[in-house]
């Protein structure tokens, strides 16, 4: 438990402890990364190199400390090369001194430049160097502070990366945003004095690789820091600009205005007809070329755009953090969230999500002050996510492509390429050996209504001995009812829900017309419990004398010489995530075969890597005649829902309007591909066939010990327990967990529980360093829980 | 009908009469656009200017034509400023020609240069001037061809649009594109010889304005031709070169290669980990900057590069080809579609659609030829469609900004912009005056259900003195029905279903759980006939001595006067397009209500403009108490469902996985925004409430006077007829229709009939040009099909 301790450290920064040690020393402790949006912070990028984006630092900087009641300025330039000739943190500090000395009197102004790392040749004489000035403040009326840092600098005028190969001196795409978030949270503390702003100016153009090679725009990306572009006034540069701006879009970004030198192309034209949306478009006048020039008449000729600028800056601030705050308001008077008692959820509990980055949430605080927090989505968002941060970017470039392409086009007597490739991939992939045809819809809902459409259809085919189906009596004999499982869940269109057992979801005063058209098994389970694979026998089956199965190994469970013997699912998720016993689903597929009884796999959740294999069909050796899909089809990022068939036997009368949608296909394609692509998902085992173990053995085995764990189960993307309870506190709508859930959303992890039933859940390329962290993090708070509550009894 | 004969007349170009007469002459009588895909058509593109797109056509021209069964390589440079002397066309004309006579002996080449349009000051001598060279050919085995030719030229050596701001020259888009067409059509016919290649270079970069401002990736988009990208391999040229590439994607347009000159940077590393896709990059040695150097040698060095490069472009071409052709056979295998008979769409018959741009399908055919050829979407993808093709870019690069931003983030106790804007409008617009809360699903099927589970929860509530809910027997004995009109359709989960009157798509083979829940009313109907407005009262309703009624105008029949008096849509679109009497809706209403009955409106097909209002209550003069939107909501680009109400009574335990996706969101919230933009939308009238009339009265009453004609309906988006048939062609399985329909499609307009109704749809935004030049052409195809079919009788 000790390596715990530490991993679980996680805190703000104090501000004056940043370079008195190695940058390095605390970045592993940390779990989650936070922003303050308690100032205006903002990141510079350029279409291009040399288009001026220091000089439009330091105009900024220099507006913003003229203003009486701004307070500090600080810029960073995380990544520098050509230095030291090159140093911009160094002209900003040199340059806004120089302005400020010049036009104001009244406030003093104390600069500082302090470069933090530099590589061997850049080095020497330079690094760790700081220096300071004061100017201006005859009047005495009080100090603004401007602070200027240079994060990594290296010598040859080059490409960051292409430095790091020459110069070595290479930092991780983590560390380096450490350092980042680290001087951001610096100003913070001394806000009390007045207003505070950052400025982080990048290097080269929004595409420029950074140190590690990672684009700049993909580097930043989990900060989404609001924008300034600075365009590009010569020959080309609106298409340049233009260009850069739709790059930063692709990202998530907001561009909140764009600058650019006048060439004399009236370049600003054209661009503010392309964004017709209103952002601001402001021209500087020309920079002059003579080197001997010191801008000085320079910075006073753009004087009011820079003010101009500020404004247009810190307004676009203030908005953003107004809607942010109103956004709680908003949602409780005109939003009806599904499976909600609103009541139960006040204002203060709204989760207001400003993005995500891959696996995690950008989530809004506004507690002691406000800030953007980062928190690991465990609940996959319904269980639908699958990008990690770069398939996240490859999806979003791919959904452009799409709605640019195709937007919609429709789907009857018609094909269009990703509508193709989707159906092939998932022929080859969860429907291979048994499936030869896909029907689309639009959610796992419509998928299972398909499903038993094409059941019903394949049923009376194969009994038309039994049902004369032109002889209207005998039709009207027949009612069709559907074997199916205890505690299921198969979504909630009407059809849906009459194939799953009487529940509170099923109720008179939800849906009067449900019946439950179905016979309703009680399945027996598995779970791990102390260490060990338990089969839990529901009392209809247990005969007399008969003892609970113990496996040492989760494997065993699935080995097929459990036979000498399924319409279901692995795990019944919604339900509580039950796993049902494989080798009673394998049966019970085995046996309606013999009938000819249709069999549907609901694979709605477990499809595509959920439990560490593609297709769940994979665990139990046998195949369905139907099977459902969704959630992780599209990556998780939009709806779609195939239903697998073995074959087409007549017109299905059944569609919906965005049936085989260009995009959602789009999606499914990729994502289908990258998760089983061994140079993009570092989970696949060398065969391909499974992911390997995400969440630590050890570990596991000992959280199963736990008092507080009553049972759990653990399988490819899903790590799920079940809590010990007293009394009355068990079941879906329990609250039981509700404290334990705080804290761990406070601790960056935002899970969702079934009744006593948590869990934690990742995509199917998520690293298994991050499981650990969460697992780790997860453990401590299990056991603080169980304390507290053991105390309280 | 002089005119249409005009109008309608459209033919493919003979290849020697292009420049004869004045490039306008033919413009304005096609309709349909098409481009060959029988040989290569590429087009090359920039990341910025000067970065050789000239050297590397030469280089593609040079290679092509040295290969032994070439024989065209046609040349164009739609846009040239700096003219003459710059003269792209020209360079290529000459360098071509010089290369040839060093490299080859064998085949002698004819190459021509030719200037089609200069502006005043560019004029003078060189417009209308055609060159030609003759070189090698010693052997006399035979003659290819260089055809090189500028289109449009200026003489300043600035953006084109700046170009023509001062020396005029202007030139629409439209006929822009449809000079490319024509030179695009003009090798096709000398293909018998050999292989023919075309080549169009842009101007500038990729989004650098044309002519008339328009960027060229937006003003070349309908071709959709698949793209070369000359990236730049200067400092700042891997940020520049991913930039434009991602412009590209985000307009639909397929890029094939990457070249860019060796600039000693290594820049194409970084763009090959980028594009991990395994798209080619390749390296041109370096320009020399010499300005006497003719270049030759340069060329030597390159020769295996450009070898490489064409064989790409041939693979990718054929590899294209390939794809669109199989995949008719592979749609005929595995997919299912919705609502088709598949024995019925033999191979032949599958529409294969490679793109949409706007209201237009790219479909490819291969009859005598190759082709991609662009048909209007009159069906609207199955009513979705809402973008014109402005609107489609803003739609793409806003899901391309929402994918990256969002992708995907749970809903239920949550909130995030895109939820909350789009909520906001509805509330602003088609729920304005009675709707509070805004609940999402995914499709018009499920907003259905959902809104069926809250009028049934709220007649309990508002008549809990009838139902005691707490009592099971007192719950058990009440069975909901739904009162809903005959023909209607409201989608095809179960519960939908349920609230449809018996029909053939509720059949026992289709959906035995289907019991038909409703009370079906045969409602009185609506309808245009020889001129008039004829209200149809059906048997049930008609009383003795009741006649017909008939009015001169359409507004007449939405008018309160008519009142001395809902739950329904004001037209029965998938039943037929049958108009319901919109008196007999608001009776209908207004007695519910009176009744405590809760008034749903299904306006799925009728919201969003359709019917030439946002919302179809406003043309009932009442509103429901739920309401039901879907299709146009996003704009038609991808599935996205709400079902409004007056208040959220208590939880719903109805939830989809992706229930509110940013992505849907944000499309909705940005097409709700342009419908209603008088900026952007030019049918809004200037009080902004209605979309002017689109289809031309005179010519639609003319239409309703045609003795094929049996009925009209037309009402904003929509125009939709019944034809007049004999004997047992009626009803919706009807295929009477169908060689008229086919005839349309090769006339370029794709629709789908109803049986025997027929229409054209088009979007909130289509000009009304458009929609005149679609119903001309429907009118002189049905008094065809109505002269063929009366001489088969």
């Amino acid at each position: 438990m000790k390596t715990l301790t530490i991993l679980l450290k996680t805190s703000h920064y104090s501000s004056h402890s940043l370079f008195s040690s190695s940058p390095f020393s605390l970045l592993h402790c940390r779990f989650i990364s936070s922003l303050p949006l308690s100032h205006p912070i903002y990141t510079i990028w350029a279409a291009n190199t040399n288009l001026g984006k220091t000089l439009i630092s330091s105009g900024i900087a220099s507006s913003v400390l003229e203003s009486p009641n701004s307070a500090q300025f600080h810029y960073m330039k995380p990544v520098q090369t050509g230095f030291p000739p090159d140093s911009d943190s160094r002209f900003v500090f040199n340059k806004v001194s120089d302005l400020f000395r010049r036009r104001r009197g009244e406030f003093s102004l104390v600069s500082s430049n302090y470069v933090a790392n530099c590589s061997g040749s850049a080095a020497k004489e330079v690094c760790g160097r700081y220096e300071e000035r004061k100017v201006g403040g005859e009047l005495g009326i009080g100090e603004k502070r401007l602070i200027c840092r240079t994060l990594y600098a290296w010598n040859e005028a080059v490409s960051p990366h292409l430095a790091v190969e020459k110069e070595g001196g290479g930092v991780e795409d983590e560390d380096l945003l450490k350092m980042v978030e680290k001087c951001l949270w610096m100003g913070v503390e001394d806000e009390k004095n007045g207003e505070c702003w950052s400025l982080i100016e990048t290097a080269g153009g929004v595409a420029s690789p950074g140190p590690s090679g990672t684009l700049q725009c993909d580097l930043y990306r989990p900060f989404r820091i609001p924008a300034i572009l600075v365009g590009d006034g010569r020959l080309g540069g609106i298409s340049g600009t233009i260009s850069a701006y739709e790059t930063l879009k692709l990202r998530g970004y907001d561009v909140v205005a764009v600058v650019l030198e006048d060439r004399g192309l009236a370049n600003d034209g054209s661009l503010l007809s392309y964004l017709q949306n209103g952002l601001p478009v402001l021209i500087l006048p020309p920079v002059p070329q003579d080197p001997s020039d010191d801008l000085i008449n320079w910075f006073d000729e753009s004087h009011d755009v820079f003010t101009s600028l500020k404004q247009i800056l810190l307004s676009a601030f203030s908005d953003r953090v107004k809607r942010l705050h109103d956004l709680k308001k908003k949602a409780e008077d005109i939003l009806w969230w599904p499976f909600t008692q609103h009541q139960l959820v006040p204002k203060e509990k709204i989760t207001v999500i400003d993005s995500r980055c891959g696996e995690s949430f950008a989530v809004h605080k506004a507690d002691s002050r406000d800030i953007i927090t980062q928190q690991f989505d465990a609940c996959a968002s319904w269980w639908t996510q699958g990008p990690n941060s770069a398939l996240q970017v490859e999806l979003a470039r791919d959904m452009g492509y799409a709605a640019a392409r195709y937007g919609h086009v429709m789907f009857p007597e018609n094909v269009y390429e990703p509508a193709m490739d989707c159906a092939e991939l998932l022929l080859e992939g969860v429907g291979k050996g048994w499936a030869s045809r896909i029907f689309y819809s639009d959610n796992g809902s419509t998928a299972i209504e398909v499903a038993l459409k094409m059941a019903f259809r394949k049923f009376l085919h194969d009994h038309d001995t039994i049902v004369d189906i032109a002889n209207e009596t005998s039709k009207r004999s027949i009612e069709f009812r559907v074997l199916a499982l205890k505690g299921s869940y198969h979504g909630d269109t009407l059809g849906a829900m009459e194939a799953q057992a009487p529940s509170s979801f099923t109720g008179f005063l939800q849906q009067p017309w449900y019946k439950g058209r179905g016979l309703f098994m009680d399945p027996p389970t598995v779970y791990m419990q102390r260490g060990k694979w338990n089969v839990f026998l529901p009392d209809e089956i247990v005969s007399e004398g008969q003892k609970q199965e113990v496996f040492e190994f989760r494997d065993e469970l699935f080995s097929k010489s459990r036979d000498t013997t399924d319409v279901a699912r692995i795990v019944h998720a919604a339900g509580g995530m039950h796993m049902v016993d494989p080798l009673f689903q394998r049966i019970l597929v085995k046996e309606c075969k013999t009938r000819n009884i249709p069999v549907i796999f609901d694979e709605v959740f477990t499809g595509f890597w959920r439990l560490g294999v593609e297709s769940a069909a994979d665990l139990l050796h046998c195949s369905p005649d139907i099977a459902c899909y969704a959630k992780l089809l599209t990556g998780g990022i939009l709806p779609l829902a195939v239903t697998l068939a073995t074959e087409a036997l007549k017109a299905l009368l059944h569609g919906h309007s965005y049936s085989a949608h260009a995009m959602g296909c789009t999606a499914a394609a990729k994502s289908i591909k990258i998760y089983k692509d061994q140079k993009k998902n570092p989970n696949l085992t060398p065969e391909g066939r499974v992911l390997r173990e995400l969440w630590d053995a050890k570990l596991v085995n000992e959280i199963s010990m736990h008092p507080q764990i009553k049972r759990l189960i653990v399988m490819g993307t899903l790590f799920a327990v079940e809590l010990q309870t007293q009394g009355s506190n068990a079941g879906y709508g329990s609250t039981f967990a509700t404290s334990l859930l705080r804290q761990l959303r406070d601790d960056g992890i935002y899970m969702r529980p079934l009744g006593n039933v948590i869990y934690l859940m990742c995509g199917p390329c998520t690293s298994s360093t991050k499981c650990n962290q969460l697992l780790m993090k997860f453990y401590s708070r299990i056991d603080e829980f169980h304390k507290n509550t053991s105390q309280v009894q």
